[in-house]
C-alpha cells in the first residue's frame, strides 16, 4: 500500500473501532479487514458526487455484509457526503443517521438496506439489471447516458445463503458485465473458522455461473486490488468477482484473525493496540486535514456530473423526445400526467364488460393496459409466466432484447423479489414479479425489506387460496395473506374482479413509496354491478357493495373470491327479509387509512358482522370483533378441485347464511 | 433397456398420463422422463419392504420435483405398498391417499411432502445426517445396524431454488456419502428452455461444493444408470450427483421434449399416440400380471428386512443397552419414562431460583437439561449458536464427532430449517436449529412444511422483538410472531422467564406430533413469582399470573419480555385502588386449545383486556375485541439501544397505565 492509501485505509479502520466503542454495540472486524479495499476502490475507480448522492449516472455501491456498516458510514463520511463527524460519535444511537445496519433513506449515498445476509448481492444484481436494460432503451451512438459499474462488498455469510446462488446465477445468465463483487474471504463467521461448515470452492463455483473470476487477490495489496478493479472493468460480458484474501480485523493485534472482533466491540485496552499497530495517533474521531484533503470526492465528483449533464445536454438536442422521457422516468421519477385519467376510462369499461375471469386474467388485461401507458414497467414471474399471467402482448424478454421489459427470472422466487427492489431502488423502473402466493414465503424477507426500505416494487401472487384446488396443500396459502397484511408499509390488495383488480394495479402504480402485493384468483370470480360512485369507493380499500334498506342487521364483509359468495349469500338472507349489507374489503390497509367517519358509515358499530375469507380466520377479528364470526380457514387446505375445496370448508352459502343467522339470534 | 426394464418403466409412464387425463390436472412430463431412471433404481438397487414402510433401516427416497407426483405414486403402486389402483384413479381428489404432491403421512411410503421446489433435496440431506450420525451412535464392529442410502430425485426447479445452495454445499462440507442425487437434466421449465435463465454448469457447481459428480449419463439408458449408481454407492466420503441427460414427456411423440407436457394433461388424443410410441396395448390403469409380478418388491423387501432383524438380535444379544436405547428412539419413537418427572423438578428448581436472566439464556440452561435426559436431541445454530445460546457442556459438532449432537450449520436458515425436517422424518432424534427470529423468514417455508407434515421439528428463535436494539429494524421482528402464530399445526411459545422458558421446552419435547416455534429475548427478564398451582398452569399456555379480589376491572394480557411490565403496571394501577388482573400467555395456541370454562376463567367476558406486546397489534383483537386495546406495534423498529426503544415505542408503565385506564373510563 502507498502511504497515503495505508493511511486512508487506517482512517477507516480507527473511525469504525471507535464508533463500535462508542455504541458498545456493532462489528469491527468486516470494516478493518476491508479498509484497503474499500480505499482503492473508492478513491481511486468509483465514479459518484458526494455533493449530489443522487446524480443518475453514479456508480452504485453495496455492502452486503451490511454488519459492516461502519465501513460505510466511515466512506461516506470521509468522501464528503453530508454525514458529520457527529453522526459517527451516534453510531446505533436513536435518530441518527447511522443505524446499526446501512438503511436506504436514513443515510445520503447507502443506496439500499442491507443486514439480512445476501440481500444486498441481489439488489446489486438488481441496479447491474437496471442499468444494463436502461442503457439499452436510452443510449444511443455516441450518447452513453446511462454507463456505471455496480459494486458490491459482500462476505461468507451472504455466499453461503441461498439468495447469492439465485442472483448469482441469474447474473451470470445474463451477462451482467458492469457488476462487480468483491468477496471479503477472511475465513471467519459468527461462530469461528469457517471450515468447519463452509467449504466451498467459491471461484469454481461462480464459474460455474459464468462469472469472470479473479482469485487469490491480496485485499491489502494495492496494486493488486488496482490491477483486479481494472481487470474486472474489462470483463464487459460477464460478471466479475474479486475474491480478496483479507484478514478480519486488521490491525488489531490480538483480535484480528480471529471471531472475537467479528461482532462486538474491541474493548479500549484492545483500541490502544490498535493505535500503535497503525501508527495512528490521534485522538477517537479526529481525521488530520490531510487525510481528509486525500479523501474528499467532492470536486472530482461535481466535474465527473458537470461533464455528465453536458453530455446529456447534447442528447437533448439530438433526441429530445428520449431525453425528455429519461427526465421524467430517472430523474424526475413522475408518472405520466395523464395516467389517472386514461386508468379511469380503462377501469369504466372494466365495469360495463362485466366479464367473469380470474382475477388473474383480469390482472393480465390491467398489465397490458398499464404498460402501455408505462414503458417504466419491467415485469416478470419466477417461471410462471403461464400460469401468473404476467406476459402482455409487448412484453419482450431482456433476455432477447436488451432494451425489453420483462425478466424470466426462472425458479427462483427470492431471488427475483430482492432483485425487484435493486431494479426500483436505481431507478428509472417499475418492477413487477410473480409468483403463486404460497411462493412468497420463499421471498418472504426480500418482501419486508422493500416495505422497509419503501420501495415501489409490486409482488404478483396468484393462486391466492384453496380455490386453487387439485396441486395441495402445499400450494394453497392460508395464513399468508395476514403476513402481507401485517408488514408494515405494504399495501396488499385481493380483488374480487376486474374492476378491483384494475384500479388495484392502479393504486399500486400510483403510490407515492413502498410496495404493493397484489393477490389474485386462479379460478372465475363474477363481475359484480357498481354504481360511478362505487367504483370510485373500491380505491378506499372497503366499500359498500351492495346495502339494504335501513340500519343493516347484519354486515357480511369479504375479500376477493369470497365477494360473489357473500353477494349469493346475501341475496338468500334478503329474501328471507334480513336486511344484509356486503362490504367489499379488497385492502384493508387502504381501508384501515381512510378517515375515521367514512369507515364508520361502512362498518358502523352495534352491527354485527361476518368476515368471509379463504385464508385464516384470526385475521379479522380486528374487524368483526368477539361478537362477530368468520368464515376461513382454521386448518391446511386438500388436494382436490378448488370447487370441491371450497365447499368442503364451508365455502358455501348455506354454511354463510347459517354463520350470519347465528349472529342475529 | 432390456425389454423387461422397458416394459416397467412405460408402466409408470402410462399409469401417470392416465390419472393426470383423469384428474385433468397434473404433470406428466417428469414421470415419463424419469420412468427409465426410477425403474433401474427401485427394481435393482433400492433397498425397501413394501409389506412395512416403517421398516428403520430402509433406504430414503425423496422425489424433491414433488409435481412428479405420479412417478412416486405409481411406484409405490407397483412395487406392492398399500396403494391399490382404486386410489390412482382418485389422484388428487378429496381424501384419496393420491394428493397432488407426495403428502407425508397420506400415503405409505412417501418419505417427506415435497412440491416447494429444492426442499425435497434440502429433507434427503437431513435424512443422510442422521442416517450417518445414528450410524455412528449405534453401529459397533461387525453390527452395521444403521447402513442406508438416501436417493433423491430432482430437476431444473430444484437446483435453481437457492436452498438446494445452502442444503447441497453443506451435504460436501459433511462428506455425507450415502446421500445420491439424481438431477433431471431434461432442459425444460414451465416457462420453456431453460437455456434463457438457467446456464449453471451444473456438474461444476456441485464439484465446487466437494460433491462426487458423474456427468452425461443417458437417463434412457440401463447399463448407464447401473453404472452410474454403482459409482456414486462406491463413493464413500462424498455426496454424488448424477447428471441424467432426459427427454421430458419421453414416450410422447408430439409433446416430448417440450413444456406442453410439464403441468398438463396430454389430452386422450396424445395418450392415444402414447400408446402407440410406447407399444402399449392394455386399458386404462391396467397393468399386466407379469409387469406386476416384475416390479413386486414385497418378497425381497421382507427378506432383507428379516436378515436385518436377525442382526438386529445379534446386536442386542451383544450390547443390550445400546439395541435397547436404538429400539427406544428408532423404533417406537417414544421418550424416557421419567422424563417428565425430572422436568418438573427442573423447573421447580428454576422457579425456586429466581433468576432474572435473558429467556435466550434460560433456554440455554433447558437445553442443557433436556440433552442430558435425551440424547436424540440434535442442536444446531445458523451460525449464531454465541447469540442464539445453543451450545450446552456436551455439545459436539457431528463436524468433529461423528456420533455428535450438534450441527454447525452455517449461514443457512432455510437449508437447516428443511435439513432438520429430514433429520425429524428419519426418526432416531429430535431436532432444533435456531437463528434470530427475524431470520425465520429466510426459512419460513420450512418452517410451514414441518408443521404440515406434522415433523417434530424444534425452532429456537432468539432476538425476539425490538428489545434486540442496536441492530435496527432489519433485525427486530414486528409482524413475525403472528406468522407463527397463524401457522396450523405449530405451536408457538414465548416464555417471559426461566420457568415458562423451561416449560415451554418440556411442552415441544412432550408434543406427540407437529413443531414448535420457541421464542426467546435477547435481553434479560424478571423471574415471576408463582404458587405451585401457578406453575402448572403455564402448560397451558395462559394462566392468571396476578389477581385481585372479586371481578378484575381490567385484564392485562402479555407475553415474554413484557409481562414484568404488565406486572409493573398491574402494580402501580393496584396500588391506585384499580382491580386488575394479569395474564401471562406464553403459547396462545395451547391456551386456545384448553376447555372453554378454563379459557372463560382466564379470560371471563365482559372484563375490558388490553394486551401488550412488543409486536404487531393486529393479532391481539382475537382476544382483547373491538372494546379492547393494545399496546404493540404497527410500524417497523428503530436502530437503538433496546431499552430505549421499548420505552420509544411505548412499553413503559406510564403508557401502559394510560392504555388502561382509558379502557376504564
Amino acid at each position: 500500500m502507498s502511504a497515503t492509501t495505508k493511511v486512508s485505509a487506517n482512517a477507516i479502520r480507527m473511525l469504525a473501532v471507535e464508533a463500535v466503542q462508542k455504541a458498545k454495540s456493532g462489528h469491527p472486524g468486516a470494516p478493518m479487514g476491508m479498509a484497503d479495499i474499500a480505499t482503492v476502490l473508492w478513491q481511486q475507480f468509483l465514479q459518484h458526487n458526494p455533493a449530489n448522492p443522487d446524480w443518475a449516472n453514479r456508480d452504485r455501491f453495496v455492502l452486503s455484509n451490511g454488519h459492516g456498516s461502519m465501513l460505510q458510514y466511515a466512506l461516506l463520511h470521509l468522501s464528503g457526503y453530508d454525514l458529520p463527524i457527529e453522526e459517527l460519535k451516534q453510531f446505533r444511537q436513536l435518530h441518527s443517521k447511522t443505524p446499526g445496519h446501512p438503511e436506504y433513506g436514513y443515510t445520503p449515498g447507502v443506496e439500499t438496506t442491507t443486514g439480512p445476509l445476501g440481500a444486498g448481492i441481489a439488489n446489486a444484481v438488481g441496479m447491474a439489471i437496471a442499468e444494463k436494460t436502461l442503457a439499452a432503451q436510452f443510449n444511443r451512438d455516441n450518447f452513453d447516458i446511462v454507463d456505471h459499474f455496480t459494486y458490491c462488498f459482500l462476505g461468507d455469510g451472504c455466499l453461503m445463503e441461498g439468495i447469492s446462488h439465485e442472483a448469482c446465477s441469474l447474473a451470470g445468465t445474463l451477462k451482467l458485465g458492469k457488476l462487480i463483487a468483491f468477496w471479503d474471504d477472511n475465513g471467519i463467521s459468527i461462530d469461528g473458522e469457517v471450515e468447519g461448515w463452509f467449504t466451498d470452492n467459491t471461484p469454481a463455483r461462480f464459474e460455474a455461473y459464468n462469472w469472470h473470476v479473479i482469485k487469490d487477490v491480496d485485499g491489502h495489496d494495492e496494486a493488486a486490488l488496482q490491477a483486479a478493479i481494472k481487470e474486472a472493468q474489462s470483463v464487459t460480458d460477464k460478471p466479475t468477482l474479486i475474491c480478496c484474501k483479507t484478514i478480519i480485523g486488521f490491525g488489531s493485534p490480538n483480535k484480528s484473525g480471529s471471531h472475537d472482533c467479528h461482532g462486538a466491540p474491541l474493548g479500549d485496552d484492545e483500541i490502544a493496540e490498535v493505535r500503535k499497530e497503525l501508527g495512528w495517533s490521534h485522538a477517537a474521531f479526529e481525521i488530520p486535514d490531510e487525510v481528509y484533503a486525500q479523501w474528499d470526492a467532492k470536486e472530482k465528483g461535481t466535474a465527473a456530473q458537470t461533464q455528465w449533464e453536458a453530455k446529456f445536454a447534447e442528447y437533448a438536442a439530438a433526441y429530445p423526445e428520449l431525453a425528455k422521457e429519461f427526465e421524467r422516468r430517472v430523474i424526475k421519477q413522475e408518472l405520466p400526467a395523464d395516467l389517472n385519467e386514461k386508468a379511469d376510462t380503462f377501469i369504466r369499461q372494466c365495469q360495463a364488460d362485466m366479464a367473469d375471469i380470474a382475477t388473474r386474467k383480469a390482472s393480465q388485461n390491467a398489465i397490458g393496459f398499464f404498460a402501455g401507458q408505462l414503458p417504466e414497467i419491467i415485469g416478470g414471474s419466477a417461471d410462471l409466466a403461464g400460469s401468473n399471467l404476467t406476459l402482455w402482448p409487448d412484453a419482450k424478454g431482456i433476455q432477447e432484447d436488451a432494451a425489453g421489459n420483462y425478466v424470466f427470472y426462472g425458479v427462483r422466487e427470492f431471488g427475483m423479489s430482492a432483485i425487484m427492489n435493486g431494479i426500483a431502488l436505481h431507478g428509472g423502473f417499475v418492477p413487477f414479479g410473480a409468483t403463486f402466493l404460497m411462493f412468497m414465503e420463499y421471498a418472504r424477507n426480500a418482501v419486508r425489506m422493500s416495505a422497509l426500505m419503501k420501495a415501489k416494487s409490486i409482488f404478483v401472487y396468484t393462486h391466492d387460496s384453496i380455490g386453487q384446488g387439485e396441486d395441495g396443500p402445499t400450494h394453497q396459502p392460508i395464513e399468508q395473506l395476514a403476513n402481507l397484511r401485517l408488514t408494515p408499509n405494504l399495501t396488499t390488495w385481493r380483488p374480487c374482479d376486474a374492476v378491483e383488480a384494475a384500479e388495484a394495479w392502479r393504486q399500486a402504480l400510483i403510490k407515492q413509496e413502498g410496495p404493493t402485493a397484489l393477490v389474485f384468483t386462479r379460478q372465475g370470480t363474477k363481475a359484480q354491478a357498481r354504481s360511478e360512485s362505487q367504483v370510485a369507493d373500491v380505491a378506499k380499500g372497503g366499500y359498500v357493495l351492495k346495502d339494504c334498506a335501513g340500519t343493516p342487521s347484519i354486515i357480511l364483509i369479504a375479500t376477493g373470491s369470497e365477494v360473489g359468495l357473500a353477494m349469493d349469500a346475501a341475496a338468500k338472507m334478503a329474501d328471507a327479509g334480513t336486511a344484509v349489507r356486503v362490504v367489499s374489503m379488497p385492502s384493508t390497509e387502504q381501508f384501515d387509512a381512510q378517515e375515521v367517519s367514512y369507515k364508520q358509515s361502512v362498518l358502523p358499530a352495534g352491527v354485527p358482522k361476518l368476515a368471509i375469507e379463504a385464508a385464516h380466520t384470526d385475521f379479522w377479528y380486528k374487524y368483526v370483533g368477539l361478537e362477530g364470526d368468520v368464515v376461513g380457514m382454521q386448518t391446511f387446505g386438500e388436494s382436490a378441485p378448488g370447487g370441491v375445496l371450497l365447499d368442503h370448508f364451508g365455502f358455501n352459502v348455506d354454511n354463510v347464511v347459517a354463520k350470519a343467522s347465528a349472529l342475529l339470534a
